[in-house]
């Protein structure tokens, strides 16, 4: 099983991969999304796992637009409770450390730690993970880097502080994205009972056609968990909508629901349907 | 009059200001929107002018956040055509041209011309207008920038080819900000009669109530042109909504439709009632 992330070994992306499809997965680290979509376009591997929201942060508009943008469908979903440990060398006591890496939005995040330890400098490093795997590979014995603890077990090292962020709240939610199955398409779910559906379609400035979709739904009790819109690129103002569905695609009550709503919108596509997932803390 | 603006003379956002107040403003030029919103709430500036979203690029979510976070009311809109030129000293020809500068976003847009003219170096600079200060200020006879007619105008230079951008319907949309006015609560237009009205409110899990907001609205034939959501922090995915509405708030149905609103959503809040905004090429 391979699967293609952004971001290195130990990383919340390889967390929720490894979640999803086992250890012994093969990792394809890259540098940005749209590396990620053409792995999977261009079927070097069979998985992508990518984070689409995050509840401090907001959405990651950029996938919402690699979704639309690759012909792949989503087939599972998981969060992640993001925890920031205090991840050291075997050994290494609080008052010995003088520096702290971690990426700048976990640094963002343990401001209150730092703000009481104003003898650790704080740095920034372009990755969380990648903070503890080098301050074990340069033996920075005075060195702590702010992460998950799946880093610090991978990379052999301790966590000497649990739990060192701020916000008691924050996850982020990933998408496991598979191409898309043209033969049937009835998206196909990881396991399980799909539960769950995301779909996307587009409306211009027609009155009330946004009502009267989110309509459709309730009027069969349908609940929807998260609305997301981006403009349509080279429009007067047409946006594209991402709604989740708290319905899988067989549930007779969700097919007469999208039956109704494209009268309603422009490009009504099912970009998957999967189980809910499941909260996974790190 | 003084305005505080996120860029430079000759910026969009200057364009946007100078449109709405007069070229004789007095304009404090920063480098992030927090400042510019610091400078509204100090009182060191009477508005502020900032983009709130572009037809490609989607909603600027950072100064969605801002309007949360500051005690401020949006009194003003405009829709700026982005249009980039090929701006040189005046005389410079085509075939002179070595380097071509300009914001990294500009010259995505640009690609077109890059390309049809591959003797020109194209690079990166921190911002259009700049560009167009840094090649004249340091003689670059043989640079071009890629940046707006008023940016040309501003430091005596000259629109060498008109449009060399490729999308031909980039638009961004700027909020006229203002303090909040506490002794009225009721929003003050920057001239003639509101007919527009943005809002906040905040929806939890409970199933619908997005679409009853909504229902509010259409149930009075009242016509929304946006809705944008962002994180509630701290929360179990909680969404803070934005809402256009093409409404004034003297207008009896809207004041009705808002009254119902309430009973569905939680912090329901005017962000501001306003003229709709004209749109002004550049």
């Amino acid at each position: 099983m391979t699967v293609s992330i952004q971001g290195n070994k130990g990383s919340y992306s390889h967390i929720a991969a490894a979640h999803m499809f086992g250890s012994d997965i093969e990792l394809l680290e890259r540098n940005t999304f749209p590396e990620v979509f053409e792995d999977l376009i261009s079927k070097r591997v069979d998985y992508i796992v990518v984070p689409i929201e995050n509840s401090t942060h907001g959405s990651v508009y950029q996938n919402y637009d690699n979704l639309s943008a690759y012909e792949c469908e989503i087939v599972g979903e998981l969060y992640l409770k993001i925890n920031f440990h205090l991840i050291v060398h075997p050994g290494t006591k609080l008052e010995d450390i003088t520096e702290l890496y971690s990426h700048p939005v976990a640094i963002n995040q343990i401001k209150k730690f730092s703000g009481e330890h104003p003898n650790i400098t704080v740095k920034e490093y372009h990755d969380t993970a990648g903070s503890v795997e080098m301050i074990k590979k340069d033996s920075k014995l005075t060195a702590a880097a702010a992460a998950s603890r799946f880093a610090a077990e991978l990379y052999g090292m301790e966590v000497l502080e649990e739990n060192i962020h701020e916000n008691p709240k924050n996850y982020t939610r990933f998408y496991v994205i598979e191409r898309k199955h043209n033969a049937v398409n009835v998206p196909k779910s990881l396991s399980g009972i799909d539960n769950k559906t995301t779909i996307q379609f587009s409306l211009g400035a027609e009155a009330g056609s946004l009502y009267k979709t989110l309509r459709s739904f309730a009027d069969r009790d349908i609940a929807l968990t998260k609305i997301e819109s981006r403009p349509v690129i080279n429009t007067d103002w047409e946006y594209r909508f991402y709604v989740d569905i708290l319905a899988g695609m067989k549930e007779e009550k969700l097919a007469h629901a999208l039956k109704e709503v494209e009268q309603y919108v422009k490009e009504l596509r099912v970009l998957g349907s999967y189980v809910q997932g499941e909260y996974v803390t790190t």
